[in-house]
């Protein structure tokens, strides 16, 4: 005899779903219980479900195949619903699974009863389903695994009432295969190989999947031969990078810098990217972020093939045999004395290990992140896709469980890792080889900015309070230290260092607290300069200009 | 000049809307900039959303009136939703103000775009509006908060554009008065007075804002003079309680119980109550708890005058002047030795102080609290009205801030504590007089009694895993400390009762962790003895024949 809940099981891992970031209740319990049938299923738990649905996130960025998650009806997906935003944004393959009251149920508007569909649909537009049988619901979940693996990925909902769980009758289904992705259409090709060979200042937007290696090569053999800037998107799903790859500069998360970045672009050929607009709107600011003269091509939609698209690209205009400019291998070197949000990213490119995974939601304190580490040894980036503080730390455990044998160093502010600081817990459990440092500035930093950005500097003491994390300010080597979790707390660049190589050294989870208090003149004393140096094309003239419009 | 934010601040506090629990980002920025335009308006900060929407909730239940939420866009939104789905079902008045980008950048579809207005209305289906206009936008707001203030009360959503908040004329509205509600009408309360004097054996089933004094009583008289019996709802929004107040049982959690409180009840008359129904479904049982035979009376709809209907209904069968039975005053005694959640429950009893509010999200530890409480100083209690746990700790933000005056004491379960633990460092902010005690039983443990319930009682290992929160246990009391809390672990009887008596000695938020290791079969021959000694009144046939269906 077989229930739906192990008949699911079986279709989840023979489809590759073999891991599930749970945080269950009573209408997930015939699930919970199918968990000792099969076998090949690992189940996480999360005592958060922002953390299940950002460790599926994590992962699927990392295994590129979905994750399950398992959540407790439509509150659970709500508590859920920030990072499956961003791994909608982020264009990544999750498979969440939402128990539901059983069918009979759901008419009696029980306490926890609510519209599961409706909050589903904002995250999982293209699939979001009830079962309505047992024998029909592990079909159900074949189909819903091969929507979320249709290219370019995307988060999948099943939702799986009591009932159709817990009766006899189950039928596991076979996998379905996702369509095959087809490369861009000759006509498109020749239009943008034509385009290329106008001699037109040319920039290549790079985003979601074309971030790795084989597509970053060729395109960085069409840079080589055209003359055409790579850019990447300003937050991507997942980045390769370091010694013997291309370099490609992302575009600014200021609109006022990516404007910049974007000055005299004349054509802006798509890559599965969208095309560029400012993160907020700001009053008297353009939202658009691509110069009026520039004309705009997609060279690969998100459903297309991306490296075959490239290719014939390259063949197009000539650029196969091309050879691609690669970045040297440089390690910034060991950084001394007071502790600063700079000098901590420049401990991470000094000390990362070969092959590690690096998770980027450091937002103003990891502005020189990129720079660090550009010429560290080979690794991916992952970053803050959805704009959904709280990604961060979950991401960590679902990229140090689809890669157990990666190291995985995560940059998190101290407002953001709060969103879901529980995360910590199952790195501890789970005993993840995940190194979390809080930058500990005490502060909401971005929004001191932005309070200015959109015009309100103006803003009296009730309103920065708002924005400040002191008083109490949170200690969170304690906290981790509660949640099982091996901690310290580092105030000079020294003792960051230490505590870095001792974390590497030492297998399991480990925090590490760099302690950066500062002034909002301090932050814009450090973007000025970033702006500055990390871009290292930009005209003198755009220079001078950035300096009047930023300078503190 | 005045912009759309100082306008609707001033709109908000004129209606009695003064304090806002905030979590905001960039696109809320002129609404926070304008809160030191308005001395009135208190703005409290938290580190994530659910703590924001929570503590509004218990703000409201305590104030009697709404406070503001400030969200960031639909993933604010969504982090806040399983805090607003417990305020929807406890029918308690919200205002939520949901910042979202500029009405010109939503095509734009940037990172942090999403379907605001889809995700507000499970929560909030009577009420979301998006502004559309800085010039109408305080009309707007006015008419959110007579809408969250109709009765019963309600959550209700104005979605703000940030460039409907920082454009200049805007004209704050004055406050609309909410309709009055009506008593039953004449027909209703004679058929019901009609069916009381039949003699048939009559419960009254109160809830929503009857479980307050005057009501109370009220229904006190009514059980005094014609044998109708009294009981409360399952999960309370706040009921009033302790000596010289009626006592009234509540419909017990698990169904089995209150298919027991059920029996032989011929006539069922609720007040501002729905039919008791199964707070899950579980195979083979009933969902609808009313026996088949019971007849159901509405005296009160939600929206109805509650006082007034049920003095109608005393003068229709003359009870007016029928001496209410009230509760005597009578403490628990104190608690002594080994530590267990009853001797949790009975230092509390025993210590509480007047005119605390005891927040109830002890789940399966706080089983004996209203035992151990019921002939203690008059209190309010709140409890967990829509089943989404992490309400608990909230709630006691919001209480407190309501009630400056009044000690809050919350028991929280272990699970439920860490999704919104958050609240703590809010509590240190704003140095709450909450006492916030946390049962360590290293478990989820209410799901061990649940996955017997529905059948899946042969789990094996890997399931039994989920449902356990060993490895690492967590340190409640450093995670407070990491916060800014004090905080101690108790492990004795002795110590829960001095630390308690510590706490309410001292002004500010402690955290007492009161570590209960123990099993499920504990759990369970708690469960038992507790189901017979809370329901004095429970015949011996039913006693014996739940013993054979309970016993471990």
């Amino acid at each position: 005899m077989t229930n739906g809940a192990q008949a699911l099981m079986k279709t989840l891992v023979d489809a590759g779903v073999e891991v599930c970031f749970s945080n269950p209740g009573t209408s997930e319990m015939h699930f919970v219980a199918a968990l000792d049938d099969e076998p090949k299923m690992r189940a996480v738990l999360a005592l958060f479900e922002g953390v299940a649905t950002g460790a599926a996130d994590g992962y699927a960025r990392m295994a590129d195949k979905p994750a399950a998650t398992l959540l407790h009806l439509g509150c659970g997906l709500g508590n859920g619903l920030a990072n499956l935003h961003n791994a909608r944004k982020g264009k990544v393959p999750v498979l969440n699974i939402v128990g539901d009251h059983a069918t009979y149920h759901v008419k009696y508007d029980a306490q926890l009863q609510s519209d599961i569909e409706t909050v589903a649909r904002n995250v999982s537009p293209g699939f979001v389903r009830t079962a309505k049988s047992t024998e029909t619901l592990s079909q159900d979940a074949a189909e819903a695994i091969a929507a979320a693996r249709t290219a370019p990925g995307q988060v999948a909902t099943l939702i799986l009432p009591a009932d159709v769980s817990w009766s006899e009758g189950g039928v596991p289904s076979a996998p379905l295969a996702p369509p095959t992705p087809e490369p861009a259409d000759d006509a498109t090709v020749e239009a943008i190989a034509k385009a290329i060979r106008s001699g037109k200042k040319t920039a290549l937007l790079m985003g979601g999947h074309s971030l790795r290696e084989p597509s970053m090569l060729a395109a960085a053999k069409l840079a080589a031969h055209g003359g055409v800037t790579l850019l990447a998107e300003t937050f991507p799903t997942r980045i390769e990078r370091g010694a013997g790859l291309p370099y490609i500069e992302r575009l600014a998360y200021l609109a006022e810098l990516a404007t910049v970045q974007l000055t005299d672009v004349e054509q802006l050929i798509l890559v599965d990217a969208k095309a560029p607009v400012s993160f907020f709107a700001y009053p008297g600011k353009k939202s658009y972020l691509v110069p009026d003269t520039c004309q705009v091509h997609t060279l690969v939609a998100p459903d297309q093939d991306i490296l075959a698209s490239l290719n014939k690209l390259n063949d197009a205009v000539g650029a196969s045999q091309a050879e691609p400019k690669l970045q040297p291998a440089k390690r910034p070197g060991r950084p001394r004395g007071k502790l600063t949000a700079e000098k901590v990213c420049k401990a991470v490119g000094e000390l990362m290990p070969e092959n590690a995974i690096i998770v980027d939601e450091g937002i103003t304190s990891s502005l020189m992140l990129s720079v660090m580490t550009a010429g560290a040894p080979r690794h991916d980036m992952i970053t803050l896709t959805g704009g959904a503080i709280g990604q961060g730390l979950p991401n960590a455990v679902g990229a140090a469980v689809a890669c157990p044998d990666r190291p995985v160093i995560a940059l998190i502010g101290d407002g953001t890792a709060m969103y879901t600081i529980q995360a910590l817990w199952t790195m501890a459990r789970e005993q993840l080889n995940v190194t979390s440092i809080i930058f500990n500035n005490a502060s909401y930093s971005v929004l001191n900015i932005e309070l200015e950005r959109v015009g309100a500097e103006e803003a009296g003491e009730k309103a920065k309070s708002q924005l400040d994390l002191r008083g109490p300010v949170i200690n969170f080597a304690e906290m981790a230290n509660g949640m099982g979790v091996h901690a310290v707390r580092v105030h000079t660049a020294e003792e960051m260092a230490k505590a870095l190589e001792y974390a590497q050294r030492m297998p399991g989870p480990h925090l590490i607290e760099a302690v950066i208090p500062e002034s909002l003149s301090g932050v814009k004393r450090r973007i000025l300069p970033w702006m500055l140096r990390s871009l290292p094309s930009l005209p003198l003239s755009v220079s001078k200009a950035l300096k009047r419009k930023l300078a503190p």
